[in-house]
């Protein structure tokens, strides 16, 4: 077990989430490729870190951890930082949209992007279709949320659900790779569209931008991710 | 806002898990019925609670929390029960396996439940079907946490995944209703199995057994709710 976070990820993928929440929080953290052009999520040693095969693990010293969403909190409780703390009283909201991020919208978006991975290959875009709307309510629950602007979700400070957020929004614009992207435009949803255009111009999103290749604006007019190394797909 | 617990719930939907969990502890809370007759959790009144209409909520002194999973992981912080809490060793991987059983578990037996609210109809059952076995892949990997039995998940002193899991475990053998069920065999999962059957013998089960009609072996065999109010589906 290792006294260093070592973040395994893949460009692009649901590691830039925590890179990012890493990052913002100051805290020194080794990366790890994992080769998705090799499966390299699916490799025995990998499978030992996350018996899933998903991207990210971080590996801290209570051992590895997955679910991008475990990660973030653990990472806010053991810093006491970007998200309410236990003792709070925003902690029941917070805690309420965080797994909503987690079990709704990016469940719902896992079966966007690997469809073929819940229904038969022939069928694929049949279900993709059936996601695209329910997409979208989400994000129009969240815009309300963020219109409310609590503590943990706005646009000046970040917390970890306001990049968790963004990530998703960011692949929503770009995933499955080269499919229609009429049905999601960011004015449909105002106040989170602030909250994009605030995070591009923090510290945290520079660095990322660099070391995952992610183009000047990831957030609000993302492009495909141009790596120095590893592939997103 | 309400200084009392107040867990609205339907029978044998997902509030028990916080049924079972708010008595383990020794709570007291008022319940309030959600009629699914007729189609209460979409009414005006619930959306203020819940916007996304699903079941349950739990009115508390910090508002009102939607989300199982929310629910089950502030009730254990302000309580210091039922869960690691977040200064153990043990909260990294118990948060890991939370997420999980939300994001994965959860999820994906909602689309099981619910298949027309993700895909055309005419379809529903062909989802249905890549969807099970991704829930036996499931709980294969939490019956290996189970088998290595952190203080978190084993057969003698739940804590509120072990409800959680032991809940979806009861809904995969009953839902849809009247649907093929032998997909799903307990003895494929034998530490699971272990951990249903010692669930059965705590006061907290026989309380929840009489409040909502759930029948003698509610985890280990379970039969279609007879409650005295309100309809589980």
């Amino acid at each position: 077990m290792t006294q260093t976070l070592r973040l395994h990820y893949a460009p692009d993928n649901a590691s830039l989430i925590i890179r990012l929440v890493l990052t913002e929080m100051g805290l020194p953290f080794e990366t790890v490729l994992v080769d998705r052009t090799k499966s390299a999520q699916n490799s025995t040693t990998y499978l030992a870190l996350n018996p899933n095969g998903l991207i990210p693990v971080l590996e801290t010293p209570q051992g590895p951890i997955f679910e991008t969403a475990a990660i973030l909190l653990w990472l806010s409780e053991r810093m006491g930082q970007m998200a309410p703390n236990p003792q709070s009283d925003e902690r029941s909201a917070f805690l309420k949209w965080l797994f909503f991020a987690s079990n709704t919208l990016h469940a719902d978006l896992r079966i966007l992007f690997y469809a073929e991975k819940y229904i038969d290959p022939s069928q694929a875009n049949t279900l993709r279709a059936g996601i695209r709307p329910r997409l979208r309510h989400h994000l129009k629950l969240l815009d309300q949320v963020a219109q409310d602007a609590p503590d943990w979700f706005h646009a000046q400070t970040p917390s970890v659900l306001t990049y968790y957020v963004a990530c998703m929004m960011r692949w929503m614009a770009l995933y499955p790779h080269g499919s229609d992207r009429s049905w999601f435009t960011l004015a449909d949803t105002p106040y989170l569209q602030r909250i994009l255009q605030s995070l591009e111009t923090r510290d945290a999103t520079r660095v990322a931008i660099t070391a995952e290749g992610l183009g000047v604006t990831p957030f609000t007019s993302p492009a495909y991710a141009t790596p120095l190394e590893g592939s997103a797909t």
